[in-house]
């Protein structure tokens, strides 16, 4: 390629376009190329996505069926085409994204096709020329209204597609209503497929490998707050390396960038949780799930981000803090960033095993100990020595980790709050309530024993119990 | 209301019963009205709403005429119901939103049936049984490839509607052309009722109030840094007034609290920019506008609001500064903030009006000579007496106001070399061009005048020169 872009600057247009003729497969063969291995990645990334491609796939030839079978087709004709747009339409990736849809699309179908029912009987009051006038005259004023509403946030939130299928449904039956007189039976028609496309959508994405967004949600605030955990842990041991050696070790510094992405999550956040709430009963999630607290935690999570954006900048400054000021101050500073730092991930863990927060208080209560003795190290007044120019950095850094640690404190609150509203259950009051279980069956009582037999066990209880009288 | 409930104690379930269903109307009217409130004050808030939603009404009214007259139902018949479901889909708030849905729907419709004609090609070569089975592995190949292909990043930003509508037309057309034999002439024909729904909405959602996402990404832009200017211009005052008198006065404090939607506005940026690169040339925006360079001056603003958010928990904190230290450096501090808060606010106007940034020069110049004036300061070795753990908020304080000043000229930076790409020109320039403009046409030097007069004189003066040989 070089010797031919060489060649370039003393030849013509033809010659260079021609070259680029010839060099134009090779480079589709390599677009191609990178295109695959970028599609390969995605798919190992989250392989739940190629099962969703799988699904999507065997719901669209499963609603298909109506139009391959001969009895389905004879019943709904060319109706059945609803269903097949239905199911495209619908078909989201995560449970609570295609029950929202399903169930959005099924209810404004059905309104949306009655309003244009009754709008009809009105319009055929009227003669031939004042029919189509009264049907235009109605069709704006409605299609205006409900796309005004659509601004409304609250129903934006949750309903904006079923907002836009009830304009959709209520235009295309009100105006085709003027041409077709059996506009109640097509109606009807149309909703049944509607309904049916809405169900098979369901039903493949709730059987078939589901996707609770619920739990992504839950998963997503854990992992943030692992980030910000993972970040203060390293932090400390980092911070005070680099300002005694002027440059760091050549470890893998990739823990200390993880909490960028918290900073910016909170839409991210706000769409799982408006998803999330669609989605009924599963697991330890249930339709009043409090997923507001989640919100919440959330929240608090970003505000300490804030403040670990600020200590991080602080690592990349130069500033050599004088020796005899940083012993002593490098003690209570690491143990504060390194305590607040696992009280964060045994917080992460409480969240993902939805249980109390329990084993996060050491933690808490030694950083906040850290960080009482750093105030009163400060009012000692041992500092009359002190180059405060060289100082400051170093005692910035010190006051941000307190507060850090209080900005930990409330996070560690709003989990307590959650944990209790969403009803986490210790793992030993899970198995006492299977001991509970067994000895109101007469059973000899279990030895304690990891979370997964526990579940399994008592399934082997509850089965037999079913069949007791 | 208070006497109904302290009698629902006494009484039988059947008497709160109809209690409740007594108050249901006056409820219901309560609902109503405060409903028809937000509404009024969410039209109040942005005009352009109302009238958007009066243009989807009458897109909508003007594609229904396909069924109403004659002439047109007999050239499209049924197929004409596509058009109006396009316009539906289709039309957009802003003009970027629109033309985006708009184009690839059109891609979409006809690369699918295309491909779904092709499919049909194909599955006649086999017999009666084989035709629906092949038919039904060739859809569940590609809806599925299609699906996982929506996952890829760079297509979800711009291309994700078009992907889904290109599943949805050929599985439609695939599926039906196995009853139907005329499927090119059905494909062909819902192609050109969605070209006509989508033009519809197109030139009137250009035609009528245009709301160009290019200009509210700009906005959007300008008035967050607006919001920070406002911080900083009130907050020196506002520190030293509190730390010296321990309470603050009642004045508005809403400028203390502007900045806060800053922090999170980086997807709502993101959706905008995405939008506007739709967008053709209108006035001094083209396809080549540097929208990119818009999101790195947001992200470098998220940035600034970042350590505002840091200095704003300053502003609630109890603390006590010594007169004797709040004296050094207040001056230094309420300078910086201020110059920097103005420095913002021109830097804001230079994009709103789209001129250089030169204005803001002076106030950055003087930030940093403050920022400076603040480091000497604390080199100067005058600190020997001072109480380290009373002095360390203030002296943090001032210490991220230098943070914030060398994050406002990494703002300014930015937005010169947006300047520079995007061509922003000064009002001088302008009127400059418009000289030459008028004496290469031997006319008579204009005045300098306003920007809008000036407008309209290179109109009078470009219109003769149409005619001209």
């Amino acid at each position: 390629m070089d010797i031919a872009s060489t060649n370039f600057e003393n030849v013509g247009p033809f010659t260079r376009a021609w070259e680029w003729l010839k060099a134009l497969p090779v480079k589709l063969w390599a677009m191609a190329v990178e295109f695959a291995n970028k599609m390969k990645k995605l798919g190992q990334d989250d392989p739940r996505r190629i099962v969703h491609s799988l699904k999507v796939g065997v719901a669209i030839s499963l609603v298909s069926l109506f139009y391959y079978v001969r009895p389905l087709f004879d019943r709904f004709g060319e109706n059945g085409i609803w269903a097949v747009l239905t199911v495209v339409l619908v078909f989201e990736f995560s449970v609570g994204g295609t029950l929202g849809k399903g169930l959005n699309r099924m209810l404004a179908t059905l309104s949306g096709g009655a309003l244009a029912v009754g709008v009809d009987q009105v319009a055929t009051l009227f003669d031939g020329t004042g029919q189509p006038i009264v049907l235009g005259i109605l069709v704006f004023i409605i299609a205006a209204t409900v796309t005004f509403m659509r601004f409304f946030p609250a129903l934006k939130a949750r309903y904006d597609y079923g907002l836009m299928i009830f304009i959709l449904t209520f235009c295309l039956v009100s105006v085709s209503s003027y041409k077709d007189d059996e506009v109640l039976d097509m109606a009807c028609q149309r909703l049944y497929t509607i309904i049916i496309g809405c169900f098979i959508a369901i039903i493949i994405c709730i059987c078939v490998c589901p996707v609770w967004i619920g739990e992504n949600l839950q998963n997503q605030i854990a992992n943030n707050l692992e980030k910000l955990g993972n970040f203060l842990e390293g932090f400390g041991r980092e911070y005070f390396r680099l300002s005694e050696e002027g440059h760091s070790t050549d470890d893998d510094k990739s823990f200390l960038h993880g909490y960028k992405s918290v900073l910016t999550s909170k839409d991210k956040e706000e769409t799982m949780a408006n998803l999330a709430r669609w989605e009924f009963w599963h697991y330890r999630f249930g339709f009043r799930h409090p997923w507001n607290r989640y919100l919440k935690v959330g929240t608090l999570t970003r505000q300490c981000a804030y403040k670990i954006e600020d200590l991080n900048s602080y690592l990349n400054r130069e500033s050599q803090t004088p020796p005899e000021f940083r012993s002593k101050i490098q003690a209570t500073c690491t143990k504060k960033s390194m305590e607040s730092g696992k009280a964060l991930m045994e917080l992460a863990s409480a969240i993902k095993t939805m249980t109390p927060p329990s084993s996060a208080k050491p933690h808490i209560a030694k950083s906040e100990s850290a960080a009482k003795g750093f105030k009163s190290l400060l009012q000692a007044g041992l500092w009359e020595e002190i180059d405060f120019f060289e100082v400051l950095p170093a005692a910035t850094v010190a006051s941000l980790l307190v507060d850090v640690v209080s900005s930990m404190e409330k996070i560690a609150e709003s989990i307590n709050e959650l944990a209790t509203l969403a009803r986490y259950e210790s793992a030993e009051h899970i198995i006492e309530e299977e001991k509970e279980a067994a000895g109101s069956l007469h059973l000899q009582p279990i030895p304690p024993c990891s979370s997964t037999s526990g579940e399994h066990h008592v399934i082997t209880i509850d089965q037999p119990s079913r069949y007791l009288p």
